[in-house]
This record gives structure tokens, sequence and C-alpha cells, in this order.
């Protein structure tokens, strides 16, 4: 048999102490129960799951100024970004199922310490780039990107359980697709460092196809470097997506959010990748349940090289009668 | 604190007779009772409320050939125009919250009583141009744009309660964008009078975003004029705008929406919004409603300079720990 | 009154032995009682409907190694094509209702038994070009372009009830849109033969007007010939049209729909169109099922050159008063 063009390493990470709604820890149980891992062997990939990571309780926990569970998102990630790095050594594309997006900070971490300078593609409704300071909620899943980015390191604090990190990201590395709901604080933010951004209003204007052009155009001219594309069920319009915590109208469709992990799929450079805010007890039927995970789903096969036009093994030879 | 960018001027038009379903008149109501204001003032918009207009009942108004209302529909654009005309020489942007579509009669005449020559963009799935000759229905919604332009003013019988108006805009001041539903007559006519339209075949051909660098070029090329806008929201799929009178399938998307009001927004031109035909009792749940209700909202908070990419006010400053 | 420009010969073919779910042979019926022929007629098409065709019932009909009904598909299919002859050599625009997509067979060859030549639009989630011996699941529904193309003849064993026919197309005379779902063995032959396609991905990479464009310019290079046209209503995304055997998530949108037939109407090639694989009994309720059932009449009707910018006649006269 010939060898597999894809390998993927996955790691569940069972967190939801970046925010404060009960539900998303279940997300990696249920992509695995819709099938992931028999989808990919299907179509010829080589698959590692390395389970859930199991969590430490952080028995006090006390909000440092509006931050929620400081110490438990700082545990948590650092044991993420071990596991992570692990992964990358061992040569698989790995697959972090979150979870929250503050799991994004031990992810993008872990990737980073492995293999060096990193590319990151963020599909999020949100820019999750506050700093603790500019939080209006003080939950962490709104500033994972503060935390990484070594531009923005004179704006954060010390914050307890976070010492084993230091940013790894650079500003200029980074795109945004999919983003319609950002505070005033990540406007000035992500004007200010001139990050690379495609708001929906991109979107609607240049089309799905040419922002991939333009993301992979403006992350190679910094030179290959591997890619970590960070996924937030939320990109993805709530009509198709809707068991997620912070859902926002007007998002991607499930055409676009294809489009966006088959064009990552096919530079070749697609290294690790994060789908977080799966989070089933926000679904309010079973219906809504089954669409966001199964979308979530196909948006990771497309990531492994899965084709809508379809696929066919090298050696193929047609049956004659 | 800095001067507002915006200032808005609100007048509610709980008005309903240029059609026969119940409901519409409580649009107003309905909007504001989602937040309109707040979240205008909330993001740095000045707001002048107006209140509702109250019109006053006509005992008798028999049927003008098939035309239903004529005498009721006369004279509560009358009151309109007068209001509208107040409201623009205040300075404010004015925005008049529907009630039918009967109503752009004189909110556009009032607006152009006050500043003379205007730009329409008419956004509907109808071209509400039948004259009371070709009219189907006798519905008055249908028909404004027969009694605003100044080409067809041989067409129209002299109504009564009409006597206060004269066509106050040139066919070639108008763009349509949205059409999915015309009558053989307004065909005849748009074409007759080479009005520039993108119907929702344009619409799928151009890309919104085109749509919109054609639509103001071709209303520029006759020199900058203000902007009213005139929205329809039936002109959004019923998928997404359910809750009105005469929905029609294959509408805009709520993205397109924004596309056309945040690039209207974004001309600086924007004098004038009319938000028609959204009907509550025309829902079949609350989330009918509701999404109706809200996508309103939206689209009026992106006429107001809101961006789905993010706004800041110039002088913010990043706190530092 | 002038000569109507469209002349639609409608036949419903109300078999399903293409597949193993029922219902599927209704569809005919359905698309009659949506108002298909008193609409046609409306927009001023000339209409002659010869009803259902009588399949008779295949007493013994033991699967052909894996493939189901061959006995039974031959036959209905034979019928067909005798039917569709007919009503091309009576010069209408041919209609044929399905019923499952296995019934292509024989309007396709019908359709060429009596102008020769044809060019092939396949509108369809699925590729339907396994042959008897790749075919996973026997049902032919996902087979009759291995049937009708020469270049597949010597892929194709000797089959009971089929010796009425021989391959009558060419692959260079066929186009695919909205392919989604293609098994390896169909996507081998595709890449095999050089068919001209557009997945989902290539709509979503060009948009559906240049698509259409790129269609015709492809067939045209060949010489213009009649276009038949065979869309299964899976095509369209199952939000829109659930009521069908096989949905495929990420399809056209009803928009993207009509844009396919209004362009195929503009060319004046369009000589056949098949509406295949609308089954009520799919539906989960009854709006699931008008919302298909009308969708497949808007489509029928943009065959016929309804547009969505209006019509008019071209002795359309307005009254004055
Ligand atoms: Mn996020
Ligand atoms: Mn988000
Ligand atoms: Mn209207
Ligand atoms: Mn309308
Ligand atoms: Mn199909
Ligand atoms: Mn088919």
């Amino acid at each position: 048999p010939p060898r597999p063009l894809h390998s993927a390493g996955i790691i569940g990470a069972p967190f939801s102490k970046g925010q404060v709604k009960g539900g998303v820890e279940s997300g990696p149980d249920h992509i695995r129960a819709a099938g992931l891992v028999e989808r990919l062997l299907q179509q010829g990939c080589a698959v590692k799951d390395y389970g859930n990571l199991v969590f430490e309780h952080v028995s006090v926990d006390e909000p440092v100024g509006r931050l929620k569970s400081v110490r438990a998102v700082g545990s948590a990630n650092q044991k993420l970004s071990v596991a992570m790095q692990k992964v990358k050594e061992s040569g698989h594309t790995a697959v972090m199922l979150g979870g929250d997006h503050s799991l994004a900070i031990g992810s993008v971490h872990g990737h980073a310490a492995a293999l060096g300078h990193l590319s990151v593609v963020w599909v999020d409704a949100h820019a999750d780039i506050n700093t603790p300071l500019t939080s209006y909620t003080g939950n962490i899943h709104g500033q994972p990107l503060s935390y990484l980015l070594r531009e923005l390191q004179s704006k954060i604090p010390v914050l307890p359980n976070f010492s084993w990190m230091k940013p790894c990201l650079s500003a200029g590395d980074l795109v945004y697709i999919g983003l319609r709901d950002v505070d005033p604080a990540e406007h000035y933010i992500l004007k200010m460092l001139g990050v690379k951004m495609f708001p929906m209003s991109k979107v609607d204007q240049l089309g799905v196809a040419k922002v991939m052009e333009e993301t992979c155009d403006h992350l190679s001219a910094r030179g290959k470097k591997p890619i970590h594309l960070s996924f937030d069920i939320d990109a993805i319009d709530p009509s198709i997506t809707p068991a997620t915590g912070t859902p926002v109208t007007g998002g991607l469709t499930y055409r676009e959010g294809l489009c966006i992990t088959e064009h990552l799929s096919q530079t070749g450079l697609l290294s690790a990748v994060d789908l977080v805010e799966v989070n089933p007890l926000r679904g309010q039927t079973q219906n809504d349940i089954h669409s966001t995970v199964s979308t979530a789903v196909d948006l990771l096969l497309a990531c492994f090289g899965r084709q809508r036009e379809g696929n066919h093994l090298q050696d193929y030879s047609l049956p004659e009668p």
C-alpha cells in the first residue's frame, strides 16, 4: 500500500475555564464520536490519537483584577504546550480539539517550541486579542493572542501560572479571517500593529478564494514557515454551527469554511490545527449539535486532504468486465 | 470628548394603509425596543428621536379605480414630508422607520424639499414603480416611485390628498438593488426610462461589492448629491427577515445587506434612510420577529458608521500594567 | 397575440428503481401540483403536457452482481427514450420530470436519437458515473453517465434489457456543476477522461457567473449543439431542497440554481431539461416538501425565460390617465 500522505496526531483538551459557559469541555469527545478518526483513516490519513489531556483541579483561583481562572488557564496551557511539542516532535500534523480558545496559548506555544517560527491563521468571529487590562469580561478565551504576540509583551502584567511561557509569535506572521465582533481596544491594537486581517467585510469584498491567496502571499512573503491554523467554530455562521458559546450573525458559510481548510491543506505547510469552542450544551436541538459537530469534522477532513472534487489513490485501476 | 461623527434624527411612521396586512404599523416601536437608540449612542452617534408621527383617521376613503386608501396615504405622506423636511433642516441624517413603503413618497419628498436634488438607492425585492393604472392590487406601497419620478408625471392621474406633492426625482438619480419580483408593466417602465438596476441576477453576476462601486459611480457621474437610501426589509432573504408582508425567496444575505449599508455610510453622502416593511405580525415565531427586527437594527447601525472590522475612537490609548 | 418564444413538452417519469428509497416516483405529480403548467403559460410559454409514462412491472429482476433492478431500469428507460424522441421531433423543449436520475439514460438517449450530437450539463452533488463494476451500492441512479459515454463502453458489461441502447455522448461534450460527493473510482474516471467539471470548490473559487461562462465556452468550442440540462435537485443545498434521497451539505444556493438555469435559457440552445430526485417522502415537514418542489418549479420557469429582473412583451404599452 502507498505511504499515507498525511499523518494526524490528535490531542483532546477538555478545558472550559477560559470562559464561563459549561459544556465546551465535551467538544473533543463529541468530535471523536462523530467519527473523526475513522473518517481520517478512510481517506488514507495515518492517525495517532493521544487521547484527552487530564487537567489538574486548581483549588484556589481568585480573580486577578477582572481576569477569571488565571491559574487554571495557565496550568492547563502549560500541560497542553508540552503535549503539543511532543506531537510535533513525532512528526504528525497536530490536531488540538478544544475546549475553549484560551487553549491556543499552549497549542501555539508548544508548536513553536518544537518548530520555531510559525505562521498563524486565526479563523474567528472575534479577535481574541484583548489584554488582561482591556478585557471587559475577564474571560481569557478573548485574550490568547495578546499573550502570544511579542509586540504586546509590555502590555501584559505578570500572571500566576504563566511564568512557563514567553511570547513566541510576531504580528506580521498572523492573519485573521472571519472577524465581525471586535472590541474598540482590539481594533486599536490590530491597527497599531498592522495585523493582516480579513474581517467579514473583506471576505464579502474579495471572496474567500482571493482571501486565501492573499493570506498565503502575506505569510510566505516573510519566508515559508509551518502554518498553525487556529479555527474557532464561531467563525462559521450560527445558522450552521449554533452550538458555541458566543455566536455572532453574519459568519462564514460552510462552503467558505471548506475553502479555507482545503486551501491551507494544499499549501503543504499546515502543521497544526486547533478546532475550538464547539459547545454541545449551547445547541437548542439535537440537530444544532449535529450540524456544529459534523461541520467541525468536515473542516478537519479538509485539513487532511479531502477535496470536494473527489480524491483517488495514484495506483487506482478501473475494473473491466 | 470628541465631537460625534454622526447624528441621527429618527421619525417613526406607524402607517400601514399602503397595503392591506395589519401589523406593519408597529415596526417603529419594535425597532426601537430592540435598542436602536441605545446602540447608536454606544457607537458614538448623536441621536434625536422625534417620536412617532400621529396620522389622522380618514373617515371616508373609497377606492379610486383599483387604488386603495388613496386619501389616507396622501394625507399621511404630507405629514411625513413636513416632518422629514424639519429633520433635514436640523442637520441630522434622517431615519424614517416604517410602516409600509408608500411612506417613501413623503420621505423622499420632504428630503428633497430641504436639500434639493437627491440620489436614491432603492433596496427592495420589488420595483414599487407601478402607476395607479398598471397596479394589479391597488396597494400604493407598490407604486411610490411612479409618483416621485418626474418622467412618469403624465402617467399619474389626479388623486385626492396628493395635491401637496410634485415629482422630485429624476430616473437617472435612482438605482435599484435586490429586485426579483417585477411586474411586466414595471419592467417596461424600467427599460423605457433606462433606470440603473441591480436585480438579484446582477448581484449574483457581479458580487455586491462591485454592485456598490457601480451604484456610487453611476450616481456621482451626475454630480455628488445627498443619498436617500430607501431600504425595504423584504430585499433581504426571507430566511433571515421573514416578518414582512410580501416575502420573496432568493434575496440578499445578511452580509450583503451590511455591505450595502457600510458602503453607503462610507461615502459620507448618506443623508436619509427609510427602513420599511418590518411587520412583526407576519412572523411565525418569536425567532422570526427577532431575526427580522435585529437585522433592521444592524442595517441602521452600519448606516451610522459601525464596521464589522471594528471601530475605535481617534484618541484611544492602550492601558499598560 | 405574439407567437410564444418558448414551447415546453412535459413528460412525467414516475420511476424510482434506480435507487432504493420510495417516494421519488411521486415527483412529477408534486411538481405539476405546484403549478408548473399554469405558471409556464402565464409567462407566455406554450405547453404540451404528455402526462406520466406508465412503466410495466418487471416481475423477476434478480441482482446482476451488485446491480439492483437492472431489467426494470433498462425497460423504463427504453420507454422514456422513445417518448423523449417523440417530444423532440415535435419541436418542443423537452422537460423530463423524474423520478430518479437513472432516467437520464433514456432521456439523453432519446434526445440524441432525435437531434444527434448533444452537449450535456449535469448539475448534481454526485458524479453519477460509477460503472456497474465500481458502484458500492448497486443503485443505477449513481451510474447513468457510464452507460451514456462512448469512452466508457468497454467498461460496461452486457446487461439485461439494455440492448436497445448504445452510448451516445462524448466526454468532451459533458460539463458538471455542483459536485461535492465523488467516489474514488468516479474521480479516477473524471480525471482519466478529462471531463470539464465545476465541483463546489470551483464554484466557490470562480463564482457561478464565471462558471456558466466557462461552461458555455467549453461546450461551444466543440461546435454549438443542443444542450441537455440534467438537473438533480440534490445539487441545491439541503437547507433549501431537503426532500431528496441523498442530500449532501454545502450545495448550490437557490440563487446559484437560478443563475445556471437563467444563463442556459439565454443561450437559446437549451433543448431538454431533466428535473430529478425530488422525493416528497424524504421531507421532514410540509415546509421541506414545499421548499423543494417550489425550487424545482422556479428552476424550470427560468429554463423557459423567466428573469429575476422582470419580463415584458415586446408590444407592451403603458396606460395613460
Ligand atoms: Mn476565539
Ligand atoms: Mn470566537
Ligand atoms: Mn418596497
Ligand atoms: Mn418589497
Ligand atoms: Mn445527486
Ligand atoms: Mn444525480
